[in-house]
């Protein structure tokens, strides 16, 4: 199969990697030549631009920071609706707003193009490993066409429903887990400063009903979970400042259909405390030092 | 073995009755002589008061709704400690702020009894089938002591660490609990404000990174998990003011050691919303009706 | 003096008016007929366009709902930028955000004419007296300009500094105004439950520190202000909606420069829940109610 | 007239003083003997114990840091209750919470005493001027029985009602001071970085709805008011553990009556974050160094 991928950052790279691994012929644009040239070298095609990357394919997948991104790769006379042909599905695995999903797909539909939603959990390892969720927002029609190019790139493929689902199941997980992280957060620090050894409260929780990924996967107390980022000075994991762009694009969500999000809202605050004090690049659960102000955590 | 058994109210009056099926002898007392009368039918003694249950035993456990009721009980010339002989341990299931525990600690001392506290999780269910989980606080001696009368009553006996620090698990889980719950009630009513269907967004949260029990086990969206409270109009289950209670813990003991508990204190007045409005007896993943203002949920 | 006057809904329509008592000839546009009519009745001519509204004038002035309308009649074949001349100031007394404000500004200037921000307080009662205080953002020239025009529309003409300083300045202030409104709701309920006369406790306040625009003139509680909204059924006065609106775009502001906003945040989903629930016309004061839940409030 | 004055700390010892420059005679006692010389210095008599404190006085008056501390000085063997006479009235001028003031109201009844709340509001500077503000909770008689004698240490003695009332006043008020404090925090923080000279918008928020207090009078961001605790590095004013103290009596007599408080329940926490940070002993108003991270704040 032919795909045009467009937009090889640290997670887009590796995906793209994963197509040509799999036996996909793969044009690849990114406007970090350095990042093109690694594709090229692993046997990808360069493209001069979104259009370019688009001509003669049977798939076009974007991984872009942005929703603006998305919009300005999308249209203009470079774009990818320049180039593509009708019927061509474009797998856009951004995680943006379900609004800007919306308007580009009505971008498309007049092309004769479908814009499917599938943003991705998994973080740069699965990327690399190919063990991403896809969650997906399509027709039941384009979901089965797009399958096959995802199952390259990812072990779970989800469908969500229509256009933009993907997007909300991405954003609503996200805001669950922003306000579990800092929960817990709490729960361990008060915890340590009541008395209890952090590693028996970190194994009751996990064996009762605050159990939670955020507590038996990546406990924000270092050394309770060997493997969590917690425990190697919060490298690695998932970034403070992506977790703030979901749950501001889950607050932005919420203010547009009119739905208080109290405890998200207040998540949110924590983590751009967090972000504004320097710690924007740690893995998120280092939210815990919010609370606790002596020792070495 | 022969024990004594103070309050015989929802949850105390099964965990006796296991106690006898388990062949022990058990004086009982309680101020409801309906609930001492059910117990006696089942083959307990009954006690004119806590001294006289607590005279010639091994062991004797208390089960109350709150601080107050187990100072009251352990003290004055009817009290526990009037009756009890030196050595018998003295095992605490109610749930009490960690400062009363180690008041009754410093209590029972001079008589030469350990007052443990043993708080439980598992609920009604849980007491009934004798499967709860006791969280103890103690010295290894005594955890070894009240491990089999404990054993007759629940299926995981933890031990914590020293004296209140079970009370300090039990409050540190069940903060994390109520701020996940609400969290998922966020997003859950979000998800469907924003077009998803609730199911399907139920299924990505408990396989991805917002996997909580709050979530995969009593998902508060009616219909997503169809053993859960939410299902059945939010009966049975955890009490919200249950919760409002633990949380009101959680905050005070967060007070009395200096830690800020932002998420569980915005929390607590959601739940403490909920119970002034009249849903104090609903299950507390009823929270989600806070954000849902219409259909049947 | 010769003026432009786009938008003539609550607020525009009575500034209109007061331009024409002052003498000024306006030229007005609005997309509702009988908003026109009611203003050439009273002296103004009707314009076709923004363009022509904004042809041969000394002045263009617009209000309107949100920051896409100001973008709109700015812009485009029939917009104002089309029609006005070189030198001729426009004041936008929109309350939009500050990063919209720059990019009008950045429109405006290649064409010679400078943007002003310049929001106002006052609400409806003070555009009909001409009591209105505008908030201007631009150069020191511009505002001496400007000075003018708005003094027959308002009572305290007040410069901010640069362009999108007097949106900053309005937008802050009702971020106060948000939070001190909740904070007086949360304090009056707490004082009723608590047994104080709720009189007795606004004028305790009103003479201490807990002073406040809130309590000493919108006081929450009804009865104690006489002339407050609450005392004829929060009716009049700041609807809820536009707090709302304001809260969201201090919010995002705060967003977009990375500053924490906790107790906005929070009042946000208050004003939120306010909404949802159908009280979004309501004078903002009426948060009380989600306090009260039984009586007359 | 002859008063016993017991407690003589920062607030304390310049209120007695104050009763002596009125002409009356003055019991005093105070566990620091220090604090005791410097009265007697002054006029006072030094007592032995609260009792004697309280022996053949026509008043006494309580001064002290916690609820904890007015129990224990008015029972017991050496307690005021011990020494009083019937009919004579005990003026407690501490903080503390409304269920204590209305426990040692029912301790007070049988000995034939009135036991009147008169918290006070203005700081150590208002109790050396004299200029303190009274809220009373007691009988209308007993209001009268006392005003004279709180005349001589305030400026306002403002009745608020039946017994408890005072104290009720004297929380909610600061309630209200808590959380628009860190309301206009976070205004002023958020308007210096969208690039607003904070005198300019101090001064439009102090002629506008967002004018208090906080904002007027104590502003939190240095510069703005001369005299704010602000501009002098946060020394002097009102300590922010004293604020916490008051906003924990606020939080915990809404969870008695069962009311919610979202932002003080907020606020609370971000007064909790500074002490645990060390800024316990700043004014209150350094609660905006939570959200300015550069520069000189």
């Amino acid at each position: 199969m032919k795909i045009g991928f467009i937009g090889l950052g640290n997670m887009g790279a590796p995906m793209a990697l994963n197509l040509l691994k799999a036996g996909h012929a793969v044009n690849v644009f990114d406007l970090n030549p350095q990042a093109v040239q690694t594709l090229v070298d692993a046997g990808a095609t360069a493209s001069a631009s979104p259009k370019t990357a688009a001509t003669d394919v049977e798939c076009v997948v974007t991984m872009l920071p942005a929703a603006a991104h998305v919009r300005a790769v999308l249209s203009g006379d470079d774009g990818v609706l320049a180039g593509i042909a009708r019927g061509v599905p474009i797998i856009d695995s951004s995680t943006i707003d379900p609004a800007t999903v919306k308007a580009c797909a009505e971008l498309a539909a007049p092309h004769g193009n479908a814009f499917v939603d599938a943003p991705v959990s998994g973080g740069t390892g699965g990327a690399a490993a190919g063990t991403l969720t896809f969650m997906v927002g399509g027709s039941a029609e384009v979901y089965e066409q797009v399958k096959t190019v995802l199952s390259a790139m990812g072990k779970n493929i989800v469908h969500c429903g229509d256009t933009g689902t993907g997007q909300v199941a991405k954003i609503c997980n996200n805001l669950v887990l922003g306000i579990t992280m800092a929960g817990v957060a709490e729960a361990m620090s008060l915890g340590e400063k009541l008395g209890i050894d952090p590693k028996v409260l970190g194994g009751i929780i996990n064996t009762s009903t605050g159990r939670c990924w955020s507590a038996d996967t990546y406990n924000p107390f270092p050394g309770v979970i060997e493997t969590a980022p917690s425990t190697r000075g919060y490298s690695g994991g998932f970034g403070t400042d992506l977790m703030l762009k979901d749950l501001g694009l889950a607050t932005d969500a919420a203010k547009s259909v009119r739905q208080p999000v109290y405890l998200g809202a207040l998540a949110q605050q924590l983590y751009q405390t967090m972000s504004t004090q320097g710690a924007g690049r740690l893995d998120f659960s280092a939210v815990i030092r919010l609370y606790r102000h002596d020792g070495d955590a």
